[in-house]
């Protein structure tokens, strides 16, 4: 018989439901929620919101007060068990005295998991752990890739007409997709920690890289107030150092970092194409500035790049119902691929209309090596 | 107040209901339904099924027999008033005695339309005209559109991967697309009246062009017995005379229209790109062969010219979650745009999956010449 009852579930969903209120905001932490329910009620409740900021666990026990006594919490991932910006969730729950703990699931960082579990139930707390595991790593895919690969979730965004070009022979691409379209990348730019171009796409369109809360889509802008709007980081491959300071990219005060082979924010090595190897920029981000997410918006050179290198978790691929011809820009460049097999295969995720256009969100299925 | 009864409409829906049952074998006639009801009863009903067969009226008919005294009939089109291969189906209902007859549209043949309403009221009839109207459309868009303009409905069926390409550099493509797709793409061709095609098509494939029954969807095999299968007629873009019997083209015994300058089934000009006169050729399948309905099955060139021609309705294009890279085939050939607003625009009329593909239907929206 399951450990878990229904009622379990329900306060489960409602904590998994809470930790998605801080999708924009939270990296490079995850998203987590938490109730604390007392006699099959709910006490206390909270997410985690930004860095610094209280866990998800503080706001439910601040809630709760003296009812978080006898009580059960809900958690969607393992409390902490360290000295941080904040003291041991693990520690508050005990000191609050709460009966029991139910958790989605183990912190996924190797150093740390168990951990909280163990200092819960030396203190007398039983622990359930493993109730909607599954809907909970759905809440931090980036969060937990970081974490148990040490490498950030690739997102390659791409834009292109129906017969696959994304600009014209001459180079001419504004605009391909709808206003629509554009402004759906806002809310997937507002929850990378990284957005990662090139000093050509920056130069071609003076492109900002950055998220405006006005094109937000409404049902984000509710919950998500223009005063706490946070900026991923902008990481630019310039290795000709062609970034200047008159660029609209400088104007927004969002941080920005250069790479490049020498004199950059991030020095990288060259491959054996001689082109700056993305796998170091990459492990970089992640362990020197804890970048779990990266979105990639750049030109076909990039993706080819990054689809050759298999650094892609995902494509969103918006495609406009446009004919512009085969004498235009391709999507990924030239591959020479000599038989069907050597195609790369995608899976589809999601398949949707934005506006007037189609947006598919694909993931890559590797080949062996 | 509107002329129609709840029951009118209810009544109405089931003769176009009955109607569809039609689609694949009625070409070049329309799909009609009709339904007799009396006191609120249906009494008898029936649809067009084949060229040289009963039309709905009088399957209608002999159903109701005696009950058809009285009764309304409800039929989705104009009863005929002509003397064909079956006697005008007006003269039937008036000798029938029904008493009132609701139609949802005028016969689009500006040479007939409305004699038959007309002997309807001469013989004290009551005749309401116009009851859903848009849906009895919708049941033959290629027949009405033969009828309105004199020339066929084009659709342009093609394959791609999700970067555009329909073959690699070298050619290849067998296959991009699923099985499910090339089998979805079965249902397509047996509902047309002609497959349109290129002898270097036939020749690259050895392809067939035919509805194979085993092939079709299991919902359409259960009203359709393969005994019943129409073969939609093949025209073969043949200019070179590269045809020969040993191709699989003549192993099936659907016929073939070959198409050249001379010496062929079908002879047209040469356009001022030194091309076949597609204008020309669809004019003819139009008024010599009474196409409604032609299903393009072919490369990049011939979809070029009609697009660049403006000769399609409808596209519906098969992409398969695949990259192959900017160096294979393009979908429609090099346009030579220079601006972005010379490209042709489309409009989305249904976006689905096919197994693991993507199907997009889309109307091109043409620009002013």
């Amino acid at each position: 018989m399951s450990k878990f009852t229904p009622f379990d579930y329900q306060m489960m969903s409602r904590a998994i439901g809470l930790a998605k209120r801080g999708i924009y905001t939270t990296s490079p932490n995850p998203n987590v929620g938490c109730v604390i329910a007392h006699e099959g009620k709910v006490v206390g409740e909270g997410f985690h919101a930004k860095a610094g900021e209280p866990h998800a666990e503080v706001h439910a026990m601040r809630m709760a007060g003296d009812k978080a006594r006898g009580a059960t919490a809900y958690v969607t991932l393992e409390p902490c068990s360290h000295y941080g910006r904040t003291p041991p969730c693990s520690l508050g729950l005990i000191n609050a005295g709460v009966k029991r703990v139910v958790c989605a699931m183990t912190d996924p960082n190797p150093q740390v998991g168990g951990r909280g579990f163990n200092m819960l139930r030396e203190a007398g707390i039983e622990v359930d752990v493993g109730l909607l595991e599954q809907e909970a790593r759905a809440l931090n895919p980036a969060f937990l890739k970081r974490m148990e690969t040490r490498k950030p979730f690739v997102q390659l965004k791409m834009a292109a007409s129906i017969d696959g070009q994304t600009a014209l022979a001459n180079g001419r691409s504004q605009w391909i997709t709808s206003t629509q379209a554009r402004r759906d990348v806002q809310h997937y730019r507002a929850q990378a920690s990284a957005i990662l171009s090139t000093s050509q796409t920056v130069l071609a369109d003076d492109a900002s890289l950055n998220v405006r809360w006005s094109e937000l889509p409404q049902d984000v802008q509710r919950h998500y107030a223009e005063t706490s709007l946070r900026q991923p980081v902008r990481v630019i491959l310039d290795r000709a150092h062609q970034l200047h300071s008159e660029l609209k990219l400088y104007q927004s005060n969002s941080s920005i970092l250069t790479v490049a082979e020498t004199d950059a924010d991030i020095c990288v090595e060259l491959d054996s194409h001689h082109q700056l190897r993305l796998d170091q920029l990459f492990q970089t981000l992640a362990a020197e500035h804890n970048i779990n997410h990266v979105w990639v918006e750049a030109g076909a050179t990039l993706a080819k790049s990054l689809i050759e290198q298999q650094l892609v978790d995902e494509i969103i691929l918006y495609m406009a119902p446009k004919i512009m011809g085969a004498d235009g820009r391709g999507l990924f460049g030239a591959l020479g691929l000599n038989d069907m097999a050597q195609a790369i295969d995608l899976d589809i995720k999601e398949l949707r209309q934005v506006g007037p256009d189609i947006r598919v969100v694909m993931t890559p299925i590797w080949k062996e090596e």
